[in-house]
């Protein structure tokens, strides 16, 4: 990078690695000053703001192209925030909708698009309670971007649960799903299969070449599977691996507890074309972006029942446990299909621009 | 307009007039079905949702230039959705800052916007609680685009208010500030000048060659001056008239009342250089976007100590009754200065696009 463009904003600030990371944490998150509102956090780089029992998110969507196999922007949209709610613990109530919109953009693809948020609403039993709408000149955005915030209470299931996870004889840091809540030993379970999104997005660009005619994006909401899986208890934390994937997921939560982390290829949920696509073109799976899947760090007691919850919900039939918190390690570290060890770092940025 | 643009997004339909009232109630709320939440209903247009006694809001930033006299796309984002919710009757509480900026956007140039908006929030005792990044290539976007989503909680001050409100006979429709609760003889404050911001902005743009070498933005957060409205009682409704101005704001005002509004030109706060600026461009003073100024309807009762609450407040010292809901007229009459009477038409666009 020239030197220079240490002073600008590059494609991997937005990436969900490490670069993100530090735009977030040196430039971004010192500049806002927490007063009252410090249970979770800005640091924490959590999902959503608790203000008391409301819990409080904001995502926005630039994915491109805006319609792919298995949703667009808008289920995109909605799914996310709904996520981004449930992940810390909440029962999701409201979201927004604020369009910005480029001129020209055909009125049938908004008609579309707003169809597919609402019917992904549906499906999450939230509502679209408030919007907002800019027009930015030709030329100037590139067809549309949502931005969708939402808010949700405190899921009536949370107290019970975490009661659970804390008859093991743990303390508990946070009345949240929160990283600050795990401690060695507690397994992780991924909801179903990784990179599903991202592949598919990346299949549906055409310019890379890759074809992967059958796979979709899983793009969903996953307030239901989560709420089952609290019903069990013994649930800690919970994270969708969005951006950077599942390995920026675990790296965060490593560095957050100082904990490290072995999880076993073996056991990871991964499509064939996936797969393909991955060794065609050099990338990781473990860095590849998804969308509907949530991944939980769950005391060793309920490990088992927590992972029949999940596979009990249609969203959640390829779920895994996929390792464990453990001292043995420093930072993630993963048991190779063939038995070996190596280090799953950090991503540096996406291998895929605009993926959400 | 040629047939095939028909199908499409035109300027117009950001505009905050006409064309914007038509596209989101043709083709966007219609889409989005209230289950439970209905209580302030999407088809009334108001600035924020509400959910039980939690109120929720939306808004995003696209104005150009991003720096400008008074202030910045900063300054503009926290105190837009500090006033959304403050004009339900909430005390605004959280705020989130989801930033979607374009490859290559200088660092320093994120930093000030970012100081700005703790700035504002600090100035309106309110947190930037949660927020979201994303980046987009290069000549995708036009620098940055802020979307700030904000929470509150139902003013502590409502309710006595509204009961004085009530205190003249009238039974209120609402338990919000809201257009329903209006009736005839309830009188219109505005909080100060008109046009200061769309005008500022113009200048600031320079390609239309206007010179306003003393004229700021008005942005600013109004929660603690609609509070002190609040303290005196018989405020039924309050609105910001950002895009469409005064103009949209009143014409909505009277088209959900039913009933007829009159105002007195010589009553509406303007400064020298908007009311020359106006002449100079054939543009109208009413249609113009405002960032820091607040319209109360006020029971014709506490009229006269609402305005003088608002006129203590810093903000609010150039305030005035600028007139009346009657059933006199339909739609929105103005008294012009040399004592005719013209109709205030519902604008069709923003004359200035991108303003906010």
């Amino acid at each position: 990078m020239a030197e220079e463009e240490f002073n600008r904003i590059s494609i991997l600030h937005g990436g969900g690695g490490l670069y993100m990371q530090k735009l977030l944490k040196e430039h971004i998150i010192p500049r806002f000053r927490s007063r009252r509102f410090k249970e979770i956090p800005l640091d924490l780089l959590a999902d959503s703001a608790v203000i008391g029992d409301i819990v409080f998110t904001t995502d926005s969507y630039t994915v491109k192209p805006i319609f792919f196999p298995g949703g667009d922007i808008g289920r995109l949209s909605v799914s996310g925030t709904v996520n981004d709610l449930s992940v810390v613990g909440a029962r999701p109530l409201g979201i927004s909708c604020a369009l910005i919109i480029e001129e020209g953009f055909e009125l049938a693809k908004l008609g579309r698009i707003l169809d597919s948020m609402e019917r992904a609403a549906e499906e999450a039993d939230v509502e679209i309670v408030t919007g907002d709408t800019k027009v930015v000149e030709r030329g100037k955005l590139d067809q549309i971007i949502i931005n969708t915030a939402g808010i949700g209470r405190r899921s009536e299931k949370l107290d019970e649960n975490l009661r659970r996870a804390a008859s093991d004889g743990r303390s508990l840091k946070s009345r949240w799903l929160d990283p600050r809540n795990i401690r060695p030993g507690d397994k992780i379970i991924i909801s179903g299969t990784i990179g599903d999104h991202a592949v598919a997005i990346m299949a549906a660009r055409e310019e890379l070449g890759l074809e992967a005619p059958n796979l979709k994006s899983d793009a969903a909401p996953l307030n239901k599977l989560i709420s089952e899986a609290l019903e069990i208890g013994g649930v800690v934390a919970c994270k969708d691996p969005t951006r950077g994937g599942l390995a920026a997921l675990l790296n965060e939560w490593s560095e957050t507890t100082g904990i490290g982390i072995i999880i076993r290829e073996a056991s990871l949920p991964i499509r064939e074309e996936v797969k393909a696509a991955c060794e065609i073109l050099g990338i990781e799976a473990l860095e590849l972006a998804n969308e509907g899947k949530a991944v939980l760090a769950v005391s060793g007691k309920y490990a088992k029942d927590v992972l029949e919850a999940v596979r009990s919900h249609p969203l959640g039939r390829d779920a895994e446990i996929i390792g464990e918190f453990t001292r043995e390690y420093n930072g993630v570290v993963m048991e190779t299909e063939i038995g070996g060890l190596r280090y799953v770092p950090m991503p540096i940025g996406d291998p895929v621009p605009r993926i959400c």
